[in-house]
């Protein structure tokens, strides 16, 4: 186990990386801990987890709403949490998010822990300090910016990951290979999905860049004013796409970052090559390039998407792989690149 | 209309005293604004608030939970707000604290503006960023500190305010005389509750010198680690009280200060005389002093307080009147303590 330590705004977080979940003790003081899971990990860890109180709910996007709130609250109260109770949020994207969340509202504020489980939320969901919860098919429209006090790495937890959360998490590495990293990208071509898969030193090595590069965004613009918004390549009609039709969020942020390459051909003089090895290399680690969708329940929901304002968006376009820009598009010229490109 | 600016932490809070409410469009840029109120003050108001887009919901206490909290979401999401929509909290202590958290929460954090409308919103709930919903009969378990941008001092308001919530107000202007102004005491004492509610210029001069009180004491210490805890005088057993019986805050608030004088004789030398001060203040000003409740009951409350913690509470004691202590207090020497005093 070894430390890095992000400081983000007035708050250190500490990473913790090549750790066990059993030293996880090390870390915490005499307060009182409580952790929150999913019954799928409670089931694979429950020696491990029963050590400590849990609250676990059911796994899965569907859940990540104010029900499951409203019911880890009751179940806070039951166990006597109070101001200086320590929660740990053990899980991937959902359980992160939630914990999150319930830290930044429980009596004005907890201090927690998170241990992500899954690839996606090892190198995005549990990184950066954002929370929240889906309001219908709105995605993450409830939520506030919470730093945690550590996030802990213990890769053994991937052993029991289905493969379609490797594919999810994929998305996302490929997607920071995108904006900010083209030596990643040349990486992610030279290996294979299944190398990631069952080399140990590998996946290590490949989280740790893929941590690097989202703190260190999220710790020059935690509020996301300009450079935090390139993390949402794809993620404008990913987003969208993804509560309208219940697919995996890995799945929506890959047909996202697709219509985002085909419109910075068009707006950004993104070179078609380009968008070819991203196609190419989103294939080899198996995720899906587009989809057939209903434009206008699509722009329903993307007006209400945080992104969006004053009849427009802050579009992520590329200008090569490696290299994010920002750029304002109104409502309507992106409904005509739309109807063109996809 | 005049302002004056108070700093907490990183964030400036402009009040603007002997304001009229149709001079607020003066404050606002050209952002989608919402108002927040409750349904009685628009139908007192109603000429003047339906120039904006309003969200409304059944007044009162019982109604600050997450139901309204929900209800207000959806309402906002109908009325296409973003995050850069400014809400305005127009009410009492329930609508500006709900304004408050749906603002920190709603897509992450909007900024908002509050206009609190009765004298206790004046002087204590608006100011501070405190925010938050109960649960239950467990108050204010959920919420945030965040600031507003304004808060806006329209006297006007108090003209349709029932006496009882006249009498709620003084509940907390007494209790910022009693730990920090021995002079503000004494005008207390020297004027009438008739003559405050009838003399426009010696109210405004008591409100606006409540508010410095309590925004010199929250930018003190924004996040109470130390003296905002004073503000907590009258309300640790006031708390436990109110929801478990449904009594009106300041009442509530007048009982506890009453026994927090009485441990205070006990524990910290506070006279005998000043007690009996401080019970003739709270009379003349139409408060109750003392009420019967059931013990067990209340200590099952009062440890899910967010101020109760390793099973004891940082009780505000008075030392003398202007003057207020903090000592912490575990929970079976306050039972035993309490069983005698009360």
């Amino acid at each position: 186990m070894y430390k890095i330590e992000y400081l983000f705004s007035q708050k250190k977080v500490s990473c913790y990386f090549d750790a066990e979940f059993s030293d996880i003790q090390e870390l915490l003081t005499d307060q009182q801990i409580v952790i929150i899971t999913d019954e799928v990990l409670y089931t694979h860890y429950e020696k491990e987890i029963k050590k400590f109180p849990v609250i676990k709910f059911a796994a899965g996007e569907a859940h990540k709403n104010q029900s499951i709130v409203d019911y880890i609250i009751e179940e806070l109260i039951k166990l006597g949490a109070h101001k200086n109770t320590f929660l740990i949020g053990l899980g991937g994207g959902v359980v992160t998010d939630i914990t999150g969340y319930i830290a930044a509202v429980y009596m004005r504020g907890l201090s927690f822990g998170l241990v992500p489980t899954t690839v996606l939320a090892m190198v995005d969901a549990a990184i950066g300090g954002k929370n929240g919860i889906d309001v219908g098919v709105y995605k993450n429209m409830i939520g506030t910016i919470r730093q945690p006090e550590f996030i802990f790495y213990d890769y053994n937890f991937l052993e029991t990951l289905p493969t379609k959360e490797w594919v999810n998490g994929f998305a996302e590495i490929i997607k920071h290979a995108c904006i900010k990293d083209a030596v990643m990208f040349s990486d992610l071509e030279k290996y294979t999905f299944h190398q990631y898969k069952t080399d140990r030193k590998l996946i290590a090595e490949l989280i740790e860049k893929n941590v690097l590069i989202k703190s260190q965004i999220v710790a020059e613009d935690e509020f996301e004013k300009e450079e935090r918004k390139f993390l949402n390549f794809g993620h404008t009609i990913g987003h969208a796409i993804e509560n309208l039709y219940g697919i995996p969020h890995g799945h929506a942020v890959s047909i996202g970052m697709v219509a985002a390459c085909n419109l910075s051909e068009k707006l950004n003089n993104f070179s078609q090559d380009a968008t070819a090895r991203i196609i190419r290399l989103l294939t080899a680690y198996h995720l899906p390039i587009n989809m057939e969708f209903d434009h206008q329940k699509f722009f329903e929901i993307l007006k209400m998407d945080k992104k969006c304002m004053n009849n427009g968006v802050h579009f992520i376009l590329l200008k090569s792989i490696g290299h994010a820009q920002i750029k304002f598009i109104s409502l309507s010229d992106l409904e005509n690149n739309i109807k063109e490109t996809i």
